[in-house]
């Protein structure tokens, strides 16, 4: 039961991006998303991951890299959609 | 060093969404941001707490109890102006 709540915790605030690069690529825009915001969370799950290489806890690395992934396409899409927007407007 | 490192992971992950709030609160806008994403977000933290008072963790339940705040602020922002957008467009 407990395993199962930190299991569906652990998996929804991984997994929290997925929406966000979804509507993101439905809607070809990202311009309210903060940048800041994306960049202070790629580097804190970044250090996460070296924290959880250190406490040799797979948990840690592994929910974060998943995370890290999403991050690191939401700002490829942060770039891309916003040059495009800048040359449109 | 290694807990210097993991205090900086928790703190840069706990007020990542500091940088959104103050970005829609100048802009006035939220559009781009997946209502999803913060629904799901409010959902895993909050199981997070709930596990977190279950394993007796103050470190999980403060840090969580933090993004939590952040997250519902934002969510009452994005109804907030999510509705005036409408009114107006």
């Amino acid at each position: 039961m407990w395993k199962f709540i930190g299991a569906a915790a652990a998996s929804l605030t991984m997994l929290s991006f997925i929406p966000q690069i979804a509507r993101s690529f439905r809607t070809k825009h990202v311009k309210d998303v903060s940048p800041v915001m994306l960049f202070q969370l790629f580097l804190g799950v970044l250090l996460w991951i070296i924290y959880g290489v250190y406490r040799k806890d797979p948990i840690i690395i592994i929910a974060n890299a998943v995370t890290l992934s999403t991050l690191a396409v939401l700002i490829f899409m942060y770039f891309s959609y916003g040059v495009k927007q800048k040359g449109q407007e």
